[in-house]
């Protein structure tokens, strides 16, 4: 049995987000990425070859896919789910406090 | 892109606790689970086909495993892997306010 907990030992400032890996077994990935006011560089995509499933814990985001006019805004409690090869992009996370993101990558 | 949050539409008060499937995949399954004060029958365990990983979103419980002497107390944040057919039972769930499981079984 394996326990701990997601807001544990959450940085204010880090030079860059940072991914800790919760779970991983053959078809799913579980992690903790904390950002503090990180954002994709611009022009930049994310482009998936595994569908992923996205819960913001804490902060706030905003996410921005391809082709949609809107971003979508992330706060505690939002979940999105990303399908394998849907490019979107991290316009922004929270300047104030951390963002705490769970992320699960599955095939 | 299917989005939503995991704390919309929360009873305060159930006579069972509440499923909700978030995500249906071949090889993963995330489910919100809502608690308000149930617990496992007494000698009832839980004995599951597939490995799960639960994280507590809001109130607070407690899991006991087979075998140990203390019971796993889960607050906000608070994370545990249960391996296949590791049998668990829930103690308690919070009496004061509503509890929000998410649950990813996982094969």
């Amino acid at each position: 049995m394996i326990t701990g907990n997601v807001f544990a030992n959450v940085a204010d400032n880090l030079p860059d987000e940072q991914i800790m890996e919760l779970l991983s077994a053959r078809n799913v990935r579980i992690e903790r990425i904390v950002s503090t006011g990180h954002a994709t560089a611009l022009n930049e995509w994310y482009d998936q070859g595994r569908a992923e499933w996205v819960l913001l814990l804490a902060g706030s985001a905003a996410l921005i896919f391809e082709g949609e006019t809107e971003p979508l805004l992330l706060e505690p409690g939002t979940y999105v789910h990303i399908d394998a090869h849907v490019r979107h992009r991290v316009a922004w996370t929270d300047q104030s406090v951390p963002t705490v993101w769970l992320a699960i990558h599955y095939q």
